[in-house]
């Protein structure tokens, strides 16, 4: 059992976590760190994981860096971007592997950082070090990481459809166009007006358009994948369900067709290009026949569907995916990052 | 007082029209059909009119065309495509004004119809007298026809953004990609599994992709305004909410732009564009500032809200729009198009 | 048309008399205040009004008595407890009429306000000149009054349905048990974790059990129709919609009864009692045949539904209300009672 | 691994088990029956298993008693009421051990069942044979049972915060009225109006009244625990969520209390007989301090929440539950059963 902590266990990411790593069969959670909680149970802040037998032992404390590098091999960082290198510096130091849930290390410039984020970067040192933690993508790098920096729900949703397309080149890289619906638990456990029951419930809005934060991270593994700097469109919505995020993806094929002969041409090229990427992820599902993604068909797992159509009518490939923001797009995916860094099963805790 | 009569008013949009037409302040509802609950009052069936006086006195028929010109000059049709026809036909030669809420005289085409809807149209004859009753567009028109086809839910939230831009030719027109969310409500009053609250609440999912049936009324407005054939995208999806649909469109400008500088002039002339199109537009609220779309706005109103933002990364022109898909999007617009046609001041009724 | 003003406009109650005063065919809405919004238009911060011609016109002022009192002859007061006093006093001293909100002068004891709302009444003088503004009952006090306690969102959905039973001692009043769920717009526009969306979407939970402060205005209602002390059980609890009350009832009819002969004979009294109470009252809905209360038939409406069931297995009578808690509830009855303090007709902007 | 077989598993307590079962570490899902889907895959028919290693190769089949006999060791029957026996009858014969989820053998008399479920029993010989599958109050009698009768939904809620207060003579059993709220979800997989979701969002509404058919164990199971007939007041409504019941419970002690001194002397005592109740109980949450029971704490688990509270102005004790109707209300409970007829540890597959 490899014994593990999450800083910032208070989020709705830092909840799911704690839910994750309280059943996980190899890791033990040891510490859980919240200011506003310190000195509460598990049980009491999370009644719903009340039954299980650790939840009235273990206690919410103040966060101490060096005293979680003492308790914990492999420490989560569940904190709002700008405060995660605070933890991250000294548990690297102390030999500890971090997992970060924040933006803080998913980029490698600190320029791009401070254009997104609007602040210096705090630890720009360690951004070199970091691997971005999609397994799909990153899965040796990972494997090694002493810095693993968890991907963004939303670019988890864009990336995992959009990369072995452009990767294969079927498609242009720099026609990608993303429209993307979160549930609301994207927005974080903070009290704020815009985030109420009444101001969310029987409400569909945009927001963050035309330049979500999201984007810097999304560009640069694109870029990455295509091996050229890719730009994209992308515009986030909040719909009013708890969880999930149901992206579409506006792609133009490289190849032009213009009739449903030259679709199904095509339409095989892109079958064994999926099939080749992730025929046998255990967490990426292809959806069949006239299945389309739908977040329900997700929510509680580390699942991203993935379906496509192609439009003979306007020679567009159309990609819709739908996994849980919380889970797939955040804590479920760290869970298996910790899964391939320790030399677990990569399914482990997540099925 | 205009003698109005609704037929097939048990669904949703044939409610809202009860709703509308009870309260409106030159209108006199005389007759509502439908097989179902013919015999019943509209008390009985629609709980939420009950205390209005004639909620108790007025009961549902079984629908019989030849009454129906007896008793009223005005008749909705809220009916099923396809069985629209069998009503207007004869009613528009005793001489009453059709409005019809269904998709079978919204095409000039037959052919078009067939293709989208997949029978035989029903009464090709009368396809080139009806008027597509968005009043925006076609005020003047409206205002002399006997038959309105009153416009899908669907076409209203991306023909109302997208004409003026395609008019002044600040788009081109072949470019567009409209992503829109719909309510429940979209689907209709019917008893199938995909629409109970289970299946759609915690929900949000893509359907009729790539080519739904309000392709057909979209790309023949477009084309009308653009002077050519358009052909554009569009991905309606499901969202767990009663009403509204959110739609959000990706346009590629005629005039290029690569920065903020660029941006502010296209900018102005998109403001001055729509600012022609629809400052003294009862119905379209352009939003300013910082505001974006939201459909908790909408709700229950007759207004379509805009609002645009220019993306000098992408060189993208993202328009987004919000209206209610059974009052702008169905309802409120046939009545809207009634007062034109009956000389009422526009906005009888529907504020 | 009276001149009137909005004190505290910027909560939902607030917001919904907004709406309503806009539209009312007799009152020019001359001021609204709001600390937070001051210098801002109605448009601006409630989009959903934008299209109504005074929106762009009107600006949220700070809270100004003096000012109010020259410029209005009604002013609502919608505050939360304990700040009301601050504007009544003068207000009645410059000779307006005040409707207020909240709970300060409802009840007639500055003991029990203390009790229930733990501090020394604001304005203890004020009391008993105060009316407390449910017109099914206090109709012809409202008329005269000059300052109206407008009843509490919970207190309508209970007092409408018991009183008349009381009245006629149709019921044991001791016996009042009274189970309401709540739309969560009822806990105001507050920015706490309780009323974010994740946490009470998919929630249906009980609170304030069992002292909930309503207590105190429903007993001294039930008091002065029973001509005696009534102590009453009330469990509120929260159900994820945006608005609405649902209340059921469990009664200890006077009269006992054993099988459904018995049931029938009471049934009688209970029937003849509601409609000599409610049959003319434009806003009570008395249902009938099978039809129960649906707080999706109530909402936007003034109205309250009423049914109710005898259970011959217990002898108990069963009475189940809904109502809209910010229209019933809160701000339409609060225009209710000015219409009849103004000598409109009672229904003016209500339908 | 016990061999287990699911007879109509396309319906929502039917999801539920094969969700349980196919993560369960002692049984083996080896049939799964439906008219409706037969002959395709879990993987089709529920999307979100279909990650999981056997939701691939398991197929729906027709259900056929002589052939499950065969396969399965243990069999659970999720159909409607009325139905069952036709499986239970052959299978039981054969020797399975058969958990039926119906109402068909949770009553010991078929005249009462007649009366409730308004049609004959179709094989009232196995009353006699069958156990009430409540572990928490029948534990060792459903370690030997052939055939087990999981409770409803509703009786769950009710009996376990009651049962333990009615043996210890806390309460006069005839004082008891439970009010009810349940996710969409009991209703069933239906294509009835009622349910769809635009029916079903923002509304709270109570059905069933009075005499509601889960009166009919609810009472027997009471009448048991009291050694009287004891009769109760229920009243069950729906409220727009997925998941859950929330049921409140308004009790009279036998103990009389009037003011702080008295009920904290009963508390101790009601204290002190849910603790000896309870607290060894893995699926039964007792609250303290100030928390009270919330359906989305339970949802997806097999916790029932009770909490309760004494109010001394009325003399009565309030006590509250919530559960997820589909897991301890349904298939959860059905699993524990399972757990205990079969030997393995009571929580296995459950947490």
């Amino acid at each position: 059992m490899n014994k593990v902590a999450i800083v910032g266990a208070s989020g709705y990411s830092g909840e799911e976590l704690v839910r994750l790593l309280l059943n996980h069969p190899h890791a033990e959670l040891v510490a859980v760190t919240s200011r506003q909680y310190a000195g509460q149970t598990l049980a009491q802040i999370f009644p719903r994981f009340a039954n299980h037998p650790k939840a009235k032992a273990l206690r919410f404390t103040e966060p101490n860096a060096e005293l979680l590098a003492k308790q914990a091999e492999i420490v989560f960082l569940a904190l709002p971007h700008g405060v995660a290198a605070e933890y991250a510096v000294p548990l690297l130091k102390a030999g500890c592997t971090v997992i970060d849930l924040s933006a803080d290390f998913r980029l490698k410039s600190a320029e791009v950082y401070k254009e997104f984020y609007a602040h210096d970067h705090p630890a720009p040192e360690l951004l070199a070090k970091s691997v971005y933690g999609l397994p799909e993508i990153h899965r040796e790098q990972i494997k090694k990481a002493a810095l693993i920096a968890s991907p963004g729900c939303y670019p988890t949703s864009i990336l995992l459809p959009v990369i072995p397309l452009v990767k294969a080149k079927l498609i242009n890289p720099q026609s990608i166009i993303a429209d993307s619906h979160s549930g609301v638990s994207g927005a974080g456990r903070k009290a704020e007006l815009d985030y109420l029951f009444v101001e969310c419930n029987e409400s569909v809005r945009p927001y963050g358009v035309p330049k979500h934060r999201h984007l810097s991270e999304i560009e640069e593994q694109l870029s990455l994948a295509a091996g050229t700097k890719v730009i994209i469109q992308f515009t986030p919505h909040l719909a009013p369900v708890n969880r999930g995020i149901l992206t579409t993806l506006y792609l133009a094929p490289t190849e032009h067709f213009t009739d449903e002969a030259g679709a199904q041409a095509l339409g095989k090229k892109i079958t064994a290009c999926y099939a080749r990427a992730y025929a046998n992820e255990p967490f990426v599902r292809l959806l069949e026949g006239k299945a389309l993604p739908d977040t329900k068909n997700v929510v509680g797992t580390n699942v991203c569907e993935i379906a496509w159509r192609l439009d003979p009518r306007t020679g567009r490939l159309i990609v819709m995916s739908a996994e849980d923001n919380l889970v797939k797009g955040a804590s479920g995916q760290a869970v298996q990052s910790m899964n391939l860094r320790c030399g677990f099963p990569e399914t482990a805790g997540l099925v």
